[in-house]
């Protein structure tokens, strides 16, 4: 088809997919005269896809490339390591990143994946980010202990599972593109749904007794 | 005490607490003279607060403000709302805020909020978050339905109120503190334990057979 179909057939403005094009994140068509190209099924769901990441919050184009990237090399990889290193090019990003090379030793992090029962890798970005987010909560003086930690793995072990269920049914390449928007996408999802949970306990817990004046609790 | 011991009693150094006082933060002590304030327990409890806020990824110093106004004014609202407020106040912000008076409607999150079980609130910042968070999600193709919002809620529910039990032995000016760090502090821990389960999952269900080659599963 013409670029003007894909365009059509993908609902993508016809100056988008250009613009993806440029940006190397859409492959090139096949030159069939010197100023036309044709495109297959393969450009459709690539550009589905390169949409599906835009709604992505937070996530820059040089990122998005390299998510591609690893899309289209997935065999390099084996499935496992590739949806590893695709859900590695998300957000939220290390401000300071360590150089290429560094030992890197994240010892928060180490402890915890320890008591969590998880194999620790420090080259894996969660592991940074779990180390980060440990320092923050004690230095803020929260509670954190391999207690705390088995709390959170009882809520989020059996969603982490449910979560991925959908994957044995695809093929390789799908489960990656797959794992990285389910990481990105259901992630806003869990942090609205826990702070209007909260509001919801405190309301039952009813923590003070209502002001018969306002009816509010004071 | 004099500014230089709240200093070294607090460890923030005195340019920092100097700072704090110059932006409204900390509330500045009763002169005793035309050159010396006097400074109490008030001020260090509320020094350590602050240093607690600022280890919240993404906090406009405005926006501490704003919470630290919300603690000092915790009766007027009742503390289940002051909670509400202060939490309001954290990150992540609207990329679009619709201009104070609109009538807010959240259609996505309505529906889900039923679903849940919870009570319907435009107003409150995490609807507006769900609701953003839904359409992106079903905009890239992902499943968004009551049964996969039961998930989300079956897994966080238990941990919201596991979370807020430590409240019931707060006063109600520490409880608003406490909820609006640990509602911020443990978030990034969720994130990163979650991606850590997704990896483990696909290790541990090994998606494909290991490549004798490298060991690796391809």
């Amino acid at each position: 088809m013409q670029i003007s179909e894909l365009a059509e057939t993908t609902g993508v403005p016809l100056p988008t997919v250009k613009f993806y094009l440029r940006e190397g994140l859409l492959p090139k068509g096949t030159p069939v005269s010197a100023t036309r190209s044709e495109y297959g099924n393969g450009h459709q769901d690539r550009i589905r896809l390169i949409t599906a990441l835009t709604a992505i919050p937070g996530l820059p184009i040089a990122r998005m490339r390299e998510i591609l990237g690893v899309v289209d090399n997935w065999d390099d990889y084996g499935v496992v390591d590739a949806m590893g290193a695709a859900v590695a090019a998300l957000p939220p990003y290390a401000d300071h990143p360590p150089p290429a090379g560094t030992d890197l030793e994240f010892p928060l992090a180490r402890e915890a994946i320890a008591a969590l029962g998880l194999s620790y890798d420090p080259a894996y970005p969660a592991t940074q980010q779990l180390d980060a987010a440990i320092r923050a909560l004690t230095q803020a003086g929260l509670d954190w202990s391999p207690t705390v930690a088995a709390r959170y793995r009882s809520a989020l072990a059996p969603l982490a599972a449910e979560e991925l269920a959908p994957i044995s049914g695809m093929d390789d390449q799908q489960a990656v593109g797959y794992a990285v928007l389910g990481t990105a996408l259901y992630e806003p999802i869990i942090l609205a749904i826990r702070r209007l949970l909260h509001r919801d306990v405190a309301e039952r817990t009813a923590l003070s007794p209502p002001d018969p004046a306002t009816g509010n609790t004071a």
